[in-house]
């Protein structure tokens, strides 16, 4: 076979999303628009306490209003409790016994419209009797505490120690330690669509629905088991996606509750979040409280370090438990080289909104803080801060404490290249008043291991006009993974991406997929993609080959026609070789799947060990920052991002998702947090949720860093980002730093907190 | 591999449609049942004239009517011809210069509603001039007709002449020779469900039509021709199918109507047909006027036969070319050896409704003329009719006249099993007066070339419960092809056929299918499904082989597991196979493909000579009439159908279609005919238009014959009961004929035609 992907005729070259026009004509659909006759419209009632037990449910009132069709109750679920682990699976659909945050759903009408169902909420009547609630994540530990769950023993989830090396004996030897205490916020997603399900049941128990969501295949499982339903009987359907960022990883009450409604009336049910129950509702960024010792030498090597996190959960556990290693694991060790290294994570519940997966998940936060510290320890021992992140960045190579391997490595490239774009040693340290220059660095991973859910397949069938259609359970949340996946189809048939029709998202038509999260796309649906292409090719060619009456290895592609190499017109379309295919009794399909070959960070060897991603992604961020020293406000001037991503598959995408990540993390760094006041969110809209508009971003300067890593397809690992939004509000916060010599602890670094730390300075010696 | 399909799990044992319930329930969805934001409503204007020039459309008063979105004539169409074969693609979506038959499509309008489409309709004013109009195919055929396609010299479409032997020879050898002619009238398909269709065009010139159609891939090719858009631009989507008969091969005007008004106003749009256009502007049974000379020897040997066939195919060629070669070739020279033999017949246009495709399609006609001669000449030379069927027909292992070879046959086995079902040899001769006995033979195809289209394909692919998805372009017209194709996986997989689920006839989501007609499905999509479950068989028992290590001739499938056949208890569950299959990055997916090695009746050597299809079927049906002396009228006492289809698959299916089959030849036989005045259809509704109502059913015994062909899946070769479709009106004409001693030659044989030939009779000598 001499069809050669790296002669580049697709993948590498920037290229407009598929479904762009689609998306800005309107034509897309959203589930929001999807309408069918009979549609029932859904609302959900919440409780107004943090923390109570339901004694009694009168639906009475609510039932006999006209235009009314159903009201459920947690008595009408099967009363299967739900999670991301079966250790502390703890969600239910409608709440039976206890409500456990402000939000918590504990009913929800089906009527013929939404003010209908909003009218039935008023008038169902519920008796709770009211339990004292936790609100802070360390009372929740003390011993004493009411429990939230029956089975969390101080309301801890989870609280992994994991151990590498001996640290005592590192920070007996280390130079210099130092010590600090970092808090980060809760953070919406504030994706722009909101949450909108339509569910039907049809009379022989089968279930569609349609759910902007990052894995179909994840959904199905879910909906099998909660509604006791064979998983054939459920059928989770493609819509458009209106932003993810890991906040559509698992399924929300109203899912349920449209599929519950539907089955009792018979009839359509939709149920769409207002913005309000889109901030209570549903996951949020992890707060988290992050203590950190480091030792290092004089010369910034580092030697030993001790970090002790708390995450606030809030309610239910949700994705917790991986929230809390994701931060030591790749947001730490798998960015600078530590021997001696021990942490303990706590993942502790609360009566609050439940936390769960964000751009990042756990990593930005740690980044923050273990970053912003390292700058404090060069400062006091004297070392350029990027100076001190390559000295002990990690290698291409490297085996990580935890026994992962570091296959493609793109760190110190990333340093180099983000820091002399914003010409670092020669500016760093000359920079006028109430400037400065920072630099943070990310990692990530390129998919993760989440149980039976990781392996990913495709299916490739030639058409009859020689187009192709690809079959891929893939979701595209925005992102762009259609035509990534378009791409690599494209670029292994010598295709163009628009003549790839994607059929995807559809548990009853496409093959299953791992789902759009863990940055697993491009690696994993990616090497599913081409390997089920490369299948199709070496068909068609074989097929050419023997009308030719030649070999395979003779044949070229492109242009919809299969070549002889050595004369370019004796040539075969694809239209006819799908014909001479049938002649054949040979329908050409290719089939690929990929499951990663990695570990489960929970359950491998019970101890935390193994290699728990594909590949590593690495990313570093170069900022300049300039302080208004009177108000405390931060402009970010100018910032640089550079991003190892393996290679860039679409680099249109990539520097999409770069400049989202930016985004995102510039509101993390300097704005953005859901604010409490016993349990009650205080700004759950875009009036009071601030974060960056066009107008508040700096110019950023993209830099993609090909390491092409050796499992990927072409060198591929990721495309989201991910390493770029842990890696700003390290680099901000640094800047800050920098410019007017404060240390900002917590997140975000507001005015007030910038001015409240200036007079202190001032006061202080 | 090991596992016997064979040992019928499935194949072969009476199954209730999968689709049963979801029908009686209402529940499944027919093209009429869709409903989609901002549909509007079409009707089309039809010409009242039987043969005239357009001048002029003005539709300015009709598109000022609010409500009216959108008025379309031919100028809006591609003005690109379609049709069955390409010499003769004659009709256009809308009529630009002529309109050919009362009814033929003007204009079209869509509206917000059927009242308002009604009501522009009134408002186009088409000035016409009148042409002189032919209503009778021999006129047509005089020199200096009027012609009504300018193409076709005295309006013949096609006039081929067959030859075999020396047809002169054989007759002056012949002992006895005869000859007649007889006439067969058009008839209605009365499909319950009328046509319906729903077609969205998107802002990319993307159409997507739910339509009842016996082929969504045929229809793709000729929207894709027709409206001048890529094939990979048209999606025909499934709806169900309310009953085909034949009726549904071809696209009809609706169809290219609702696209286009579609395209022009941007939104979905739904036209339904009235019964009335059901019956004027659908296609219907050709009318015949048939010639036969037959020559036999005295002990009924047929030596030679001369065929004179002229077939009325209304305004557009439609089918005629192959109905006017099915009869000679599938329903006289598959039934009887003939040495000598000529045939000629004409295809001929006249201004009367279009003729196409119907249940038997040319056979039923020529099996009625040339059965009813065959007693006439069993009665004069004094052999019984069974005998004499017997006697000359073809045997299993001839090689036919045109070189097809007849590679399995039980004709004679289903004359015997029908005629001693009714005790003939007992009875025959003796009856009680005016109560007779008759006859009738029939013959049909397992699939015919169709050009391109002529492959089915068919993808299977295991799902994570175990279950398994079944991808076939196949349509259920209510047949049970559906179930029967889920018979076969279910099958080859040792599965339920309810563990099969079925995605189907759906040009985006399933590989190509050669179409439900031709009595192809059972044999060449059968032959498909069974490759590729088989493949797929093969695929998992391999994988379950490897991971209990041994080899995958040790092991049996059933029961959704794979086990060990010396220890069933040794086994592995399909969802572990499926798991265990991913590990090793396989996705399961059988996929098969099947295109039968037939030749093309027009094209094949120029001369009518090859395989023209994969098997023949045959059937032989018995009947007890008696006759009403004083009125004429004519009831069926008792029916014997005997069916030779190889194998039953569903014996359920297949009885149903023999009793469908038995309906349909006794209206044949006896009550319908679509009945013109100078072009005007007289009777195009239920009230005047009669056929059997369950009530006028004799019971049916129904007699399966199964000759095993080497060929067809299990030996299957159709199973939609044509031949016995084709062998009633035969069976009945002469039952009557014994019944009261007279030959009624003109179908239907109504009581006034009985009436007037007993009248006859006393008179004559």
């Amino acid at each position: 076979m001499v069809w050669d992907p790296l002669s580049s005729w697709v993948v590498g070259r920037p290229t407009p999303k598929l479904d762009a026009y689609e998306k800005v004509t309107g034509a897309a659909q959203y589930a929001d628009d999807i309408l069918l006759p009979g549609i029932l419209f859904g609302k959900i009632l919440r409780s107004p306490h943090p923390h109570a037990r339901i004694l009694n449910i009168d639906t009475s009132r609510a039932e006999r209003i006209v235009g009314v069709k159903a009201v459920i109750t947690g008595k009408d679920t099967a009363g299967i409790k739900y999670g991301v682990y079966h250790f502390c699976s703890d969600q239910l659909a409608l709440c039976i016994d206890k409500v456990r945050y402000i939000g918590d759903e504990v009913a929800a009408v089906a009527a013929i419209d939404e003010d209908t169902a909003n009218e039935a909420l008023d008038l169902i009547r519920v008796d709770y009797e009211l339990l004292p609630a936790l609100f802070d994540p360390l009372e929740s530990m003390n011993e004493g505490a009411p429990r939230i769950h029956d089975y969390a023993e101080r309301n801890i989830v989870v609280s992994p120690v994991v151990s590498f090396g001996d640290v005592e004996k590192g920070f007996s030897a280390a130079d210099y330690i130092r010590q600090d205490q970092f808090e980060t916020p809760g953070q919406a997603h504030c994706a722009l669509q909101p949450f909108t399900v339509v569910a039907r049941f049809d009379t022989f128990e089968k279930l569609e629905m349609w759910t902007p969501n990052q894995s179909p295949f994840v959904k199905r499982r879910v909906l099998s088991k909660t509604l006791g339903i064979p998983m054939s009987h459920v059928h989770v359907r493609k819509s458009h996606v209106g932003g993810a960022f890991g906040g559509r990883s698992e399924m929300m009450s109203l899912d349920f509750c449209a599929a519950l409604l539907s089955r009792k009336t018979g009839r359509p049910v939709k149920i769409g979040y207002t913005r309000e129950e889109e901030f209570i509702a549903t996951r949020k960024r992890h707060p988290m409280i992050i203590e950190i010792k480091t030792g290092v030498m004089r010369d910034g090597t580092l030697v030993a370090k001790e970090i002790k996190l708390i995450a606030d959960v809030g309610a239910y556990a949700s994705t917790g438990p991986i929230a809390i290693l994701n931060g030591p694991f790749f947001g730490v060790l798998a960015v600078c080289r530590i021997p001696n290294f021990k942490y303990q994570g706590y993942c502790v519940y609360t009566n609050k909104p439940v936390s769960g997966a964000m751009r990042g998940h756990g990593v930005p936060e740690i980044r923050f803080a273990d970053g912003l510290q390292m700058d404090m320890i060069a400062r006091e021992i004297g070392i350029d801060p990027v100076e001190i992140r390559l000295k002990n960045a990690i290698q291409p190579g490297e085996v990580l404490p935890y026994k992962s391997k570091v296959t493609s490595c793109g760190l110190s490239e990333c340093l180099k290249k983000a820091s002399e774009t914003m010409r670092w040693s020669q500016r760093k340290g000359k920079m006028p008043q109430n400037r400065g220059l920072g630099i943070g660095v990310g990692s990530c991973i390129s998919g993760f291991h989440l149980g039976p859910r990781t392996t990913s397949a495709a299916i490739i069938k030639l058409e009859e006009d020689g187009d192709v259609a690809l079959f891929t359970g893939s979701v595209d949340n925005g992102q762009g993974n259609e035509t990534m996946l378009a791409m690599i189809a494209a670029q292994e048939l010598g295709l163009k991406p628009t003549e790839i029709r994607v059929i995807s998202a559809d548990t009853d038509l496409t093959p299953q997929d791992q789902g759009a999260f863990s940055m697993a796309t491009a690696f994993v649906t990616g090497n599913a993609v081409k390997r089920a292409a490369a299948d199709l090719r070496c068909q068609l060619i074989q097929i050419a080959a023997d009308a030719l009456e030649t070999n395979a290895a003779e044949m070229g592609m492109g242009e919809k026609k299969i070549y002889l190499k050595s004369n370019r017109d004796l040539n075969i379309p694809f239209a006819e070789v799908y014909r001479l295919s049938l002649q054949k009794d040979i329908l050409p399909v290719g089939r690929g799947s990929f499951t990663p070959k990695i570990d489960d960070l929970y359950y491998s060897k019970g101890k935390h060990e193994g290699q728990f991603t594909n590949a590593f992604t690495f990313g570093a961020v170069a900022v300049e920052v300039e302080v208004d020293g009177s108000t405390g406000k931060v402009k970010v001037v100018d910032l640089a991002a550079a991003y190892d991503i393996g290679l860039a598959i679409n680099p249109l995408a990539v520097e999409g998702g770069i400049e989202g990540s930016v985004s995102m993390g510039l509101g993390m760094a300097l704005q953005e947090e859901v604010v409490y006041d016993r349990g009650q969110m205080l700004n759950a809209d875009f009036t009071n949720y601030s974060f960056p508009l066009a107008i508040d971003m700096p110019p950023i300067r993209s830099i993609i860093v090909e390491t092409r890593d050796e499992g990927g397809p072409y060198g591929a690992k990721e495309s989201s980002g991910q390493p770029i939004v842990a890696a700003v509000p390290e680099a901000v916060a640094n800047a800050i730093y920098d410019a007017v010599g404060v240390g900002i602890t917590s997140l975000p670094i507001t005015p007030e907190k910038i001015l409240r730390a200036l007079e202190e300075k001032e006061r202080s010696p």
